[in-house]
């Protein structure tokens, strides 16, 4: 298709906008240095012909698309090859090409190689010895070998103790023997398992001596390097289709008495000693560290989820046209329905907050990481106890979101060259792995249970829930002015409510004569609620610190469009949750109405500035890959052109028709 | 695999219920007959081993899973002439093959041949002239035309007014001159116009004599019927990969210059004479009919869809062992944890009521039916008010409600053999055909504003608004004791105040000078949220209602159940919107934790029950088509036996590896 000038309608809201989106672009690339890399990536990898599909995937059978996706991981591999050679494989290069938009826009589905990266080798680095690492890292580094992380089976994932894959070790050979005695205890998602990785860190119950010690991670040999055939008692292969990440190849692993050596086993933390003694961890607190720092920047991954899918939906809204307001006038841009406008500003709003919450929490978990390796342990439990949070809420509100959008393009949005099914599909996924979210606000809900009974006996808590200390002394809120501050303060008042009611439940029950832990289960309800309040407050919190510290370092024309979203924020966030407010703060019906008016007088003041924002997420027309969100705003020549690759569409008549339909329709004749 | 037995866990489940699921599955099907002819049914179709595929159609690419749904739409229609022929062809028959449950056994991803059942014969039903209906009916129930109805265009889907494509009449040879001047006036979405049908009913902007006449329907001849080739002047092809309804060949269709004789209009409502006069029609409001038809039909389909992810991710819940609640305590089903149940069972309530509200609409429909061939129209902007924000409310809940289910099978949820994918593609797409669900809202949201305007001036109104009269005399609500009726009394009370609320923006904004069009847009957050709270107010009378008297014919064994079932259903929905409750009503902070206590105590007394209400949803497991959801549990054996179908799995060794993969490995060495 020859270039198209852009949409009349999408050109006129870039001239009326009050802001410089590069201004923006810049912050959001985190600095002008950044952004320069980022531009110079996207031209290495985007430009290349060969990191292009001609048939769009959904096209393609599970079988030609894992292959698609292997040749391409490959060639992204070759290039990272190259980036390191030149000393050029910064960590931001990583995330862009494995977990972030740019392995997107190249492996829309996933790539089967990117555990080999973000798991394989980080977790020898991690928990292998220094001998060790030396053994296995050079060959993992220059992909001589390909790894992947085994952990969940078929039947455990979130509860690791119940893990069924056993190691016992035979002293006579100095050798472990693993097992997978059961059909559940089969492992079952890991990425790359099915056909690509040879090589897995597998976890197992470690036994010596015939004794029973813990999980531990082993290093094992799935495939021949030269033939790629599974090793003796190795039964292996691909899970199947999936809702998303469909070229990720994730695999099943049994395990039929698979011997390894004992130096398989990694051991920094804990070690077996050559006649099987047992060397049990110093510290095990260490692991939530990696926990931790995966979370956080799965809440980045969430931010850019909500960035994608709200740019497609609003440059979709400036375009399509239906629906008059006014019987006598035109049709609008469908922007200018306020119902349309409230389904996508806020998921705006959220993006931006998501992102410079995820940044904030990432400097946090570096100053803890500091903390961690001098010994300090003290913030840890926080830390992880609002990382966990945070994963569920920004996860299920992205998930959401991105939905929400598509369900704003009308039936477009249903069709998959709007990309919305995958930017779905790798969004809701991240509800689910890296700790399922009920589990996580669970997690969180107990932390916070402890806290309060401390609060109680007048302990002073630490920084993020330290709020629930002032809201014991206050006991009433007086404060609600409506102001940007006291929106904060009330959320901050209500989750200590929230807390307070949960531990008065666990405490209820605990008193009727049950255990604590079958009390906190009947609370469960109550528990996830003040998790979710806990993780909501801590957003608006930030929204707020991150939103104004930002805008004291921008132009005005930028801060003036940012203070707007923040307000949209946090009047939307409060709204989502009046029922909360209005349970625990005296709230009249006016002041309800009064804030829904304040919602759309938000919405109002964001339209003229709705298309500068998202094109200031600027996101690379091959990240997005949709034809109802291009740069241009050509949506119907997009949508057009799009029905041109279906194969279905080569022939003018199916061979179907001789097969079945015409045979069937003549049938009566 | 060879039969497997039970699943304990499950086994023990349904040993312990206390009632007789057949009881409830006679009553789910509409009595003790329409059960007996739906287990015929189910024989005639589920046995047939033509109808089974072997591999799953999400191993298929889209021109394969075209061709294979081709193949079993036309053995269906074969089928069907048999049932015709035999006069066993009744209304539900044609139900559960093309919408119903029956249908998506056999074509989960949907029928490129329905729309001709479900659309195409109707409308030449209900617009066509007796002389039309001659000409045409035989032909297209004889399946020797296959038809399809084309409205939606790549432009224009919600607002009907605007759709571009244009029939100009010349009446010197008698024809309509048909075409879609622009790319936007393509026909966009219809099922089956890809490659499918050879005819459609084309909805075309009408001129006659040069002037502008409105929408016409018209009868156009797509391809040849014995060549299949498109006819000259049409330009048609398949849309393209999507969501869901993946099987369905929704098509595009470009006319340009294409003749029909005069008589393809379909004249029954208006007529163009052979001079070219046009006669208008006398009522337009009879076409609101098939509409409203269809919306409450949609209903019952959202009812479907709840009773069968319920039932999958009950029986998994009952199966799948994780967490051990009490440390020193083996690891429970996870249907033991409180979060689990409130994942699930409101989705079980859900399911039974909106099945019994829309059964309950149907008959109110047929009710009004007769009343509108009397001439008596006085019920029809009700329903339609009522039935517009009924579809929106159900087929969001819905969606969501499988996800929620989805979702509580953790990973396992997401891979494709649990048959969540497939059922959340079907369920969203509810959402936005028949009327986008937001438009939905709002146009119930306009019936209620005028109405009360009506009530202010002390009109009585109709019975389903019935209750703002009441709430505006009441103006405070005081009969809050928590009983099951104060709770359908509040939310009337409730929703009445949404809309005064709604009402009173308007009036606001039209005093600020606004014209009342554009002052209903800027109050549109008030308006959808009426609309929704007016649904909610109906749906929770009608559980009461329905529930009641269902309970009244049954067992007291199935009546104690169904008692739990609405008292579960009402207390959630209250939670649902409590903010709506608590700022228009007087309730306090420990109401609200009675409120969700009591929701933990319907889940508890829901629990020993769970298993024996999704069994009495009588889904065949072939309906379901779910390796979580199988009626004998044997969750494990039922993923891994999927995984044998993958043809990936069918070679230990993918040709990838030796083009790509090795290559890659080995550079460096
Ligand atoms: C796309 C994807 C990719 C993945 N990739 C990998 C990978 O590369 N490597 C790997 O090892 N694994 C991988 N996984 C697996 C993933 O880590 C697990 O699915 C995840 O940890 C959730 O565990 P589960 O599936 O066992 O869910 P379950 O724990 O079985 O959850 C089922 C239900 O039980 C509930 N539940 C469980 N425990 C509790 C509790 N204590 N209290 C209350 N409710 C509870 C949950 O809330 C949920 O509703 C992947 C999964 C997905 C979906
Ligand atoms: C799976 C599927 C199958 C379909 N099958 C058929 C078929 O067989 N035949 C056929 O003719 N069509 C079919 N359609 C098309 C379907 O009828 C339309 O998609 C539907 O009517 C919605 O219209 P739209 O797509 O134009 O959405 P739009 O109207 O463009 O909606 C886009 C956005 O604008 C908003 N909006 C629009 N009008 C207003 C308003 N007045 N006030 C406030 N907001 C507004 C909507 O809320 C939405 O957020 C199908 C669609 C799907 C998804």
């Amino acid at each position: 298709m020859p270039a198209l000038e852009v949409n009349p309608d999408l050109q006129k809201e870039r001239n009326t906008a009050t802001f410089d989106p590069k201004e923006f672009s810049i912050f959001w690339a985190g600095g002008a240095d950044k952004y320069k890399e980022k531009k110079a990536l996207e031209k290495m990898f985007l430009e290349d012909p060969e990191m292009k599909d001609d048939l769009p995937t959904s096209y393609l059978s599970h079988k030609e698309l894992y292959e698609n996706s292997l040749r391409k991981a490959c060639l992204i591999g070759e290039k990272i090859r190259k980036l390191r050679a030149d000393g050029e494989d910064g960590v931001d290069t990583y995330n862009a090409l494995l977990g972030g938009s740019l392995g997107a826009a190249i492996l829309k589905e996933g790539n089967p190689i990117s555990l080999h990266y973000i798991m394989f080798v980080p977790t020898i680095m991690g928990q292998g010895t220094m001998e060790q690492q030396v053994e296995w890292l050079s060959k993992a580094w220059d992909c001589e070998i390909i790894g992947t992380y085994a952990q969940t089976e078929l039947g455990h994932g979130t509860f690791l103790r119940g893990l069924e894959t056993r190691a016992d070790y035979d002293a006579s050979t100095k050798e472990f023997v693993i097992n997978t005695p059961s059909l559940s205890a089969y492992k079952w998602w890991p990425g790359g398992l099915g056909h690509t990785a040879n090589h897995a860190v597998v976890v197992a119950q470690l036994y010596t001596k015939g004794e029973f010690r813990g999980l531990a991670p082993f290093i094992v040999q799935l495939r021949d390097t030269e033939t790629h055939m599974p090793m003796p008692g190795i039964d292996i292969g691909d899970i199947g289709t999936k809702l998303g990440m469909k070229g990720v190849n994730n695999g099943y692993l049994g395990l039929k008495n698979v011997r390894v050596p004992l130096n398989n086993m990694l051991m920094k933390n804990q070690q077996v000693l050559p006649d099987g003694t047992y060397v049990a961890p110093k510290n095990s607190v260490l692991t939530y560290g990696t926990m931790m720092f995966v979370r956080c920047a799965l809440i980045r991954d969430t931010a850019q989820s909500l960035a994608k899918a709200s740019t497609i939906a609003t440059r979709y809204a400036a375009v399509r046209r239906q629906s008059p307001i006014d019987p006598k006038e035109p049709e609008p841009q469908i922007m200018e329905h306020t119902t349309q406008q409230l389904k996508l500003f806020p998921q705006i709003a959220k993006a931006i907050v998501f992102k410079t919450t995820g940044d904030g929490i990432w400097n946090m978990y570096n100053v803890l990481s500091g903390e961690i390796e001098l010994g300090n342990l003290d913030r840890l439990p926080e830390m992880h106890a609002l990382s966990c949070c945070l994963k569920a809420i920004c996860s299920a509100d992205a998930a959401a979101g991105v939905e929400t959008c598509r369900l704003s393009c009308g039936g477009h949005g249903y069709m998959d060259c709007s990309n919305f099914p995958t930017i779905y599909g790798m969004t809701t996924a991240v509800c689910t792995y890296e700790g399922e979210n009920t589990v996580m606000l669970l997690q969180t809900a107990r932390y916070l249970v402890k806290v309060y009974g401390q609060a109680l006996s007048g302990d002073q808590l630490v920084p993020t829930v330290a709020y629930i200390n002032e809201a014991i002394k206050q006991k009433e809120f007086v404060y609600f002015d409506g102001s940007l501050e006291s929106i904060v303060k009330a959320f901050q008042f209500v989750a200590a409510n929230k807390v307070r009611v949960a531990y008065e439940q666990i405490e209820q029950r605990r008193r009727q004569g049950h255990s604590t832990e079958v009390a906190a289960n009947l609370s469960g309800v109550f528990l996830t609620g003040a998790a979710d309040l806990h993780g909501r407050a801590f957003l608006a919190q930030s929204a707020y610190t991150e939103l104004m510290a930002v805008s004291r370092q921008v132009s005005p024309a930028l801060a003036d469009v940012l203070m707007v979203v923040l307000e949209l924020y946090l009047v939307d966030a409060c709204l989502n949750r009046i029922g909360d407010f209005l349970r625990f703060i005296e709230l009249t019906d006016a002041d309800v109405t009064k804030l829904e008016v304040r919602l759309e007088s938000c919405l109002k003041r964001l339209r003229p500035n709705a298309i500068a924002l998202v094109d200031s997420f600027d996101l690379h027309d091959r990240v997005l890959d949709s034809a109802l969100g291009a740069y241009d705003g050509n949506v119907y020549e997009h949508i057009f052109e799009s029905t041109k690759k279906n194969p279905l569409n080569k022939e003018p008549v199916n061979a179907g028709f001789h097969k079945y339909l015409k045979p069937f329709m003549k049938a009566h004749l």
